[in-house]
């Protein structure tokens, strides 16, 4: 008896829950939880089934595509630990958020390595005994440095998730290409608030009374890519920028873990540049 | 084309979507939106579809019926307004925000009358041309009172929920049985704390930093009916009780408002005192 | 005996809580709260203290004035009920609540006129027996339409507060001018998210997963003025964007309450496009 | 030029604030923040300054004393590192989150030990190069066990607080009183709901909407001390208990970093089971 998470997404169409309900039923599979939403305005199916039973993936899986409409999206995912990288810059919350959840054993994940321009958290992740690699920026253009880095990554097999853990360089559009759909991101900011650089000091100059954090997957608009989860904080008039920034680091935190956890899963569909959690 | 909220609760077993989406798709509905949870612990099964189409109802029933476990429950709604009554004490706050939704079109919902042990809020729901009756407790005995709020009641026909819209007398296990799973009322408390009497004055006594309301369904054993939804608010050292008690207002009318738009909706289920809500 | 509300903004310096401390002091005030903030960026000292007995306001305010800065902002208020009017357009939930708490007592305030460019709200208005003044702005240039407004909200004496309850007019920087600091206005998002119009569908373009909103000062850079109360809830890919504007309203109508009881209470500073808010 | 912390309660009267603030001008000494509070139900006065200036603190502390009513508590603080001993069982979530936070240097505290009645953190707090004390209960009456943690305890010396951060058993009035007003400790639901054992068990069963957290002192009363923070999260009929426990952790280490940061500042006073937080 194994489990399977199964992920369609499909033009909508009458039957589609039959269709994939009748498959279940006929290869004697059990339904553990199931989700659908249909997006009406672009007439798209969104369905997450787990289920365990005996059965020939494959053959799930081909059942699936015979009975679904042409160019749907389908997966039949066998639930195991994904291999994520952390690329990260100074800051040490976010990461180390990350390093204790996986310490616990509550991260369905292996971290194959932390990236970072610096080498301040070195002493951090080694405690851990995770491979750390330093590759400065000094010194280099942006795509050199970039190159290292990708050198770096592709080092690793079988790569699931980028995670950036307050990683604070802007990528090329190379780097985002090369991984589409894997690269997730925290920004520091209730986006698309405060897009750019140092979100906190434009929020404190313009006197909001709510801060947040966004964890979203990048693509090539800077801050614009599709939105996983976000929260927020109540702040006020006493909050200095500095303040803002430290009390929204337990934001920042605590939002990147979720999406992750939600990635891990296999709980998110990319569609529009929107997200279909389930 | 007519449009039916379809609620089924029944003994888990395999297939039960599967007979479910069959018979829709055999019956040409389409499918607008579906939810479905699985209480593993109690092995319980709860769906509730929304679907359109040109039907027979009484056909679809009997087809739910047939293919679906004895001693299911089985729903074919059609959605239409709903025919409520509330019982109010003196404040005006939840009441008011019922009435100015009411007015607004938004709630699915007829108000036959609203009724109090106080004539203080006749002045209010006057202008809304809503019957107000009055029907004092002085001088009388708990279940004399009850039984002319109950003649009142019963005047109406086809009554769908009765509103606690804090009303501040405690309801007989004979009421309540009256209108079993009909009663829906706000608790200024996050429950289960402060069951009782002035849940503020406790709230503070206890030095909370978070205060709450709680909207259920009235079962014989006070403030512990199904809870239909909660909501908090932040306090502080410098809230008094009655600071509480008039901050809790603005979070008492709004969690009041939301669980009696789920039900208008039949989007509760009731089960083991608890509540699944899609 | 009486009730004073101090509010004293000044440049920062040495001894600013001791001078004004010892003038109570002296006068024999018994301080009922108290609060001060510093703002060290721009060296500015802000204070609020409500203190009660039985002195000579004119007193007071020389002698405070004599001891504090130059160029010091110093107010002596008695609490009473302030006169607002009320602009909306055809929505009913922020005025709706506006009117219950006012028919509550509630609120510090009289509500002169409801002023709005259709005749929609006018039944809900009449049922308080406050003045109901259409002026449509068909056929009219903005300003035309906006003198004919004027020349309403000028027909009453000491106005303290316009309240934008979903007015969904763009204001003229003339009119702005006219009434400074005393415009509040609700924006349905959580600025500087979303500016301009129907912000709900941009903020379900962008796939968010937190929608909110706004009170605010209104200035001459729509939707820029000094933030007063900001609100969120949470949404997700179920929401289409008629969804997130039904739910958004129930935040709209707290943080526009919230804003104005702020306002009645004398508890808001403007500086700096910012609020200090006690 | 130091900092000093100056925390004062008092029966309230008169001039308070004008005493102090003499006090603090004719010393020459800079407000740098400044919070007051009067509990009007028990006519107490609690202020909290942050001053600095250049002056001898026990002339200040003098000062404060002749000035103020007698039995008035009076603190002159200089900011420090406070010494502070981790109790923990088996869970790893709050540690950890304290682990992180004084690896990064935001705490104001140095850890002197971790100790637990299991061995099982003892690989992850060793990476700190913190000692790990094991001190197992088995086959150990109550206060025998409490005897030789109480002996590790106070083989430190100069100890400011104890941190409870998910340590499973129950203290004898013997330890609390030992450790009088220094003991934080995390009880994972919205006290006073779910005293007792696994809250989240009890928070299922009841069919609660809403988790939640509260870092409180611990007095004799179990989980009826003196609460500092709660922060709470929303939950629906899909979350098992387990789900609950899960998701609960993030609640429960941030409230309980929130609160021992507000300690290790000097934030809180303790009165009359209450917390006042500056």
């Amino acid at each position: 008896m194994s489990q399977y998470r199964v992920l369609i997404d499909a033009n909508d169409e009458k039957g589609l829950v039959y269709k994939v309900s009748t498959i279940f039923f006929e290869m004697n599979l059990n339904i553990l939880s199931n989700s659908e939403f249909v997006d009406k305005e672009n007439n798209k199916f969104f369905m997450r089934s787990v289920v365990d039973g005996d059965i020939n993936k494959a053959e799930l899986m081909a059942s699936l595509k015979k009975a679904l409409p042409k160019n749907s999206g389908i997966k039949v995912i066998e639930p195991k630990k994904k291999n994520i990288i952390i690329l990260a810059t100074k800051e040490l919350h976010a990461l180390g958020d990350i390093l204790i959840r996986h310490e616990s054993g509550e991260l369905e994940a292996n971290i194959l390595a932390v990236i970072s321009n610096y080498d301040s958290l070195e002493s951090l992740v080694g405690k851990f005994n995770i491979p750390y690699l330093t590759v400065s920026h000094e010194n280099l253009e942006r795509p050199e440095h970039e190159a290292k880095i990708m050198e770096k990554i592709d080092s690793f097999k079988d790569l699931d998730y980028i995670v950036l853990a307050k990683y604070m360089r802007i990528l090329t559009p190379n780097f985002v290409e090369a991984y589409e759909d894997k690269i997730i991101n925290i920004h520091h900011s209730f986006l698309p608030a405060f897009i750019g650089a140092n979100p906190y000091k434009q929020a404190y100059d313009r006197g909001v009374k709510i801060i947040g954090a966004t964890a979203h997957f990048v693509n090539n608009n800077l801050d614009e890519g599709p939105i996983i989860a976000q929260e927020i904080k109540h702040v006020d008039h006493a909050y200095g920028w500095k303040d803002m920034q430290r009390s929204g680091r337990d934001v920042e935190k605590i939002v990147l873990s979720r999406a992750l956890k939600l990635a891990l899963e296999d709980r998110i569909f990319v569609y529009a540049n929107k997200t279909v959690i389930f």
